[in-house]
């Protein structure tokens, strides 16, 4: 499913003291420079994308230390293994052995976040997003020795040498290679989890890799690709980091990107452009747009910043506005808009009729908390007003007695979706959202969650139901799948029904350090290390 | 066939006074900033390599200015054509159209001297010398606009730019394509050939413009490939430009460079480096470094450096003496040799045995003539001794009576350059030396000449032998071919009988404009406008 959004009529309205305010904040990197833990021998190009077990491929593994030891002729190969996850931009040190070098060396490079990637053909790709994703390159080395210092940043554990062509005259020896890795924080400043499980210590220690590779310039959703603020992915980073590294900049910075680029009646953007300049995506996500105020609400209840506050929440209940002028007046969100697309998650075919009427009443709860941290009464009551007339909306149209679930579209579409987002809307008491989510369980709706983005709200749902336990259990059974699998960051898009799916029709596409997925450590730290309870 | 040269005991000697002399006559190189004339849309990627006819396969011609008006999506193609064979840098101004640009735009670019290279498909490419001398690049862009320089150096006439993938919410503009051209000299320098021929005048630009291409840091062999100074170019390259650029400089560093780094033994290597430092190849090309006293007599004899003569005098002497060496007690030059490859043409097959004595002997004469200049009474005596010893030699081992020409090796072969550079050996005199060619060419022995260079010594055994008219026909018949054929500039491989030839297995690497091709200029300016005759 090809999925993009291009607006016809796009105003931009840029807000220059906000844009100040968030150059201001810009991040100095940290830089680490690491090498090479291991050379690696694949199988090559399996007809066969989807490879569940990189050990199989493995055909020979050396210390780095072997490789300026080894002279590449034409068509040979290498696969150097950084050890884990990393984002920054690397150095290769060539020479040549054998005569003088006299044609140039002709090398391709494919710099890969999993083992997957590499055993994939790039000439095999079509997926519907760019092509330009994957991470290649063809560099000509016209004279040797050189140092080739790539200026693209790249995200990657695995980085794959191939010599296209030297000549009969010389060899072409790599001496080094270090890639020196960037982010706005260092993981080794989060004192470890002690939470006494190995499994949920280890997931939380790949959650802060995860979350600290996608910290760079701005909150990115994934180093690999889109490499751009996401406002969904923002409000989950920024909650993973409120428990980590606290680093009440970047998340500051972020909002006041937001609220400085919104457009048309003031819209913010889904996500933003840092480069060439500041400018925000022709890309309206109906519930990105309304999240703001959770992600607002989230920053001032950890820093109590009464001025962003005061800047931004004018931005917040602007989206809400926005949102309930699109409801019918049924008092629902039409099933389907030329105007803006909700996106909950990845899953196809899912319908999010029921899931934005949700997504709305769950984030009038935030603006009314807004509202009361500004003493913004009359928003206080206007919104709470909307609140119950929607929660009433809602039960009136998705629930189906029945089958003891909501329900969404035309179809009458059950989802996972859909129950979980009623259920953080709080449309029912936690008692019968508790019975909601465990019915949900047994019953196992066919429309599937494949993000970690929408399992976050699962385990969110569960916490906020009083089901800690299982909670956990979940954690375990979807991120430890993961790490299980292999993951040094947790990816973009894993469905345990069918782990190599891809949204994009290219599994080579997909990001797998991706920002939305960090959340376990939030969970980890928030609600099972000092006793706190859910809210 | 695949011919290199690896010499295992490799001893290199440098004279750092002559290396210092040649590194202060290192040329500023002029620039020239040009853009395309016209946008070019071929037929692609023919099954036939070989296709003699670009305008049969040129679909679409358009003006350069429409470029930046067109909008490129995924798989979109246009060949710029620049009007001329170029070498240089090339600038790019890139821009976005669409919604902002929220993937890298991946380009493909391909550099072509000839249209034959733009419809050959790299992927097919099986030829014996490197593919890195294919002039391609894959480009990620990430930021538009952009302005991207590419950094290496190319020789083309045509640039194609395919865009391998932009996004769906974007399209790749290309504002602007420029090329940084380079040389040591200008063209514009050299006043028009008046010699009331059309075809002659137009060979004659067409040659001047392949000595301007390769001249730049060095007298190169061809900027696209090897781009290196070969001593068998270098002789051909000078005698051009004393009757053109007259930049006696550049033939002096070069004379100055091969003195200044022999090796083993003293001798002079076919071909030199000058990156990263200046190092000599460790190949020994018996003809060429024979011939570096016909070089430096050459260059004296135009210049009368004093000091120049005195400096490499010692090194055109080593090197007869170290071709003497290999003479066998018969007075002939082995068969076949580890130790040496005498090169004389790129035919398939062809003996190089009587050859080889024959370049021995020509270099022999202008040896004597460098004694002469040197006042060294000894050598001259020594070495007339050897010319008179060798020319019987020759004619006793090689001189069939019954064919009247002479044969080559074990299986007596009789090849166009066997009899040519016996007649430039002067072997017989002048008038038995007419007879021979013209039984030559009566015969069209069935090893051909194939490179301008071997043709050069066509030419000149033409007018050497009182030929001038039917030499004036050759160059018109041979060159004049050529620029039927499209050439912007001379090739480096060229057979009348086999037009798209390759030495290298594939014409995608063949030199289009190779210095050894340039000498038309050389024999029209030098035998045909001042009614100068022959020596």
């Amino acid at each position: 499913m090809a999925a993009v959004c291009i607006l016809d009529e796009f105003e931009v309205h840029k807000n220059e003291k906000f844009l100040k305010i968030a150059e201001e904040l810009k991040p100095e990197l940290h830089e680490t420079v690491i090498r090479p833990e291991k050379l690696l021998q694949f199988k090559r190009h399996l007809k066969v994308e989807r490879k569940p077990d990189m050990h199989e491929t493995v055909v020979r593994e050396e210390a780095y230390e072997e490789l300026a030891k080894k002279q590449f002729k034409k068509d040979d190969q290498i696969v150097l293994d950084f050890g884990n996850h990393q984002v920054g931009y690397v150095t290769m040190k060539l020479s040549a052995a054998g005569s003088h070098q006299d044609a140039p060396a002709y090398i391709y490079l494919k710099f890969a976040e999993r083992p997957e990637e590499l055993e994939a053909d790039p000439a095999q790709y079509d997926g519907w997003i760019s092509k330009g994703w994957l991470q290649e390159e063809y560099i000509h080395v016209d004279t040797l020795p050189a140092e080739v210092k790539l200026p693209r940043r790249y995200a990657f554990r695995y980085m794959e040498l191939k010599v296209i062509d030297v000549s009969m005259k010389f060899s072409l020896v790599v001496d080094d290679v270090s890639v020196r890795a960037v982010s706005a924080v260092r993981e080794e400043d989060v004192p470890p989890l002690e939470i006494g499980d190995p499994l949920l210590e280890k997931i939380d220690r790949v959650a802060i890799h995860t979350l600290q590779n996608c910290m760079q310039d701005v909150f990115e959703d994934g180093p690999k690709r889109d490499r751009r603020l996401w406002l969904g992915d923002l409000r989950l980073q920024a909650r993973a980091n409120y428990q980590t590294f606290k680093n009440y900049d970047l998340v500051k910075r972020c909002l006041y990107l937001f609220g400085g680029m919104t457009f048309n009646e003031g819209k913010v953007s889904a996500c933003l452009f840092t480069e060439p300049q500041l400018d925000p995506d022709d890309t309206y996500l109906f519930d990105y747009a309304l999240l703001y105020s959770s992600a607002l609400l989230d920053y001032y209840e950890e820093t109590y910043d009464e001025e962003a506050l005061k800047d931004l929440y004018p931005v917040a209940i602007r989206q809400i506005e926005i949102g309930l002028g699109y409801l019918t007046e049924d008092g629902v969100i039409p099933d389907h808009s030329n105007e803006f697309w909700c996106f909950a998650d990845w899953g196809e075919g899912l319908n999010t009729q029921a899931a934005s009427l949700a997504i709305l009443i769950y984030s009038l709860r935030y603006c009314i908390n807004l509202a009361k941290h500004m003493k913004d009464a009359e928003c206080v009551q206007r919104m709470s007003v909307w609140e119950e007339k929607l929660k009433k909306s809602a039960v009136d149209h998705y629930w189906d007695e029945e089958q003891q679930l909501f329900v969404s579209g035309e179809e009458r579409q059950v989802s996972w979706a859909t129950q979980i987002w009623m259920i953080l809307a709080r449309v029912f008491p936690k008692e019968k959202n508790r019975e909601l989510i465990l019915h949900t369980i047994d019953v196992n709706p066919r429309i599937q969650m494949v993000t970690p983005y929408m399992y976050h709200h699962y385990i969110d749902a569960l916490i906020r139901s009083g089901e800690k336990e299982r909670a956990i259990d979940e954690i375990k059974k979807y991120w430890g799948e993961m790490v299980h699998d292999g993951a040094d960051t947790f990816w973009e898009v894993y469905n345990p029904y069918n782990k190599y799916e891809s949204p994009y029709g290219s599994l080579m596409v997909n990001s797998f350090c991706h920002a939305w997925s960090c959340t376990p450590t939030y969970f980890l730290r928030k609600f099972y290390t000092g006793g706190r309870e859910e809210e």
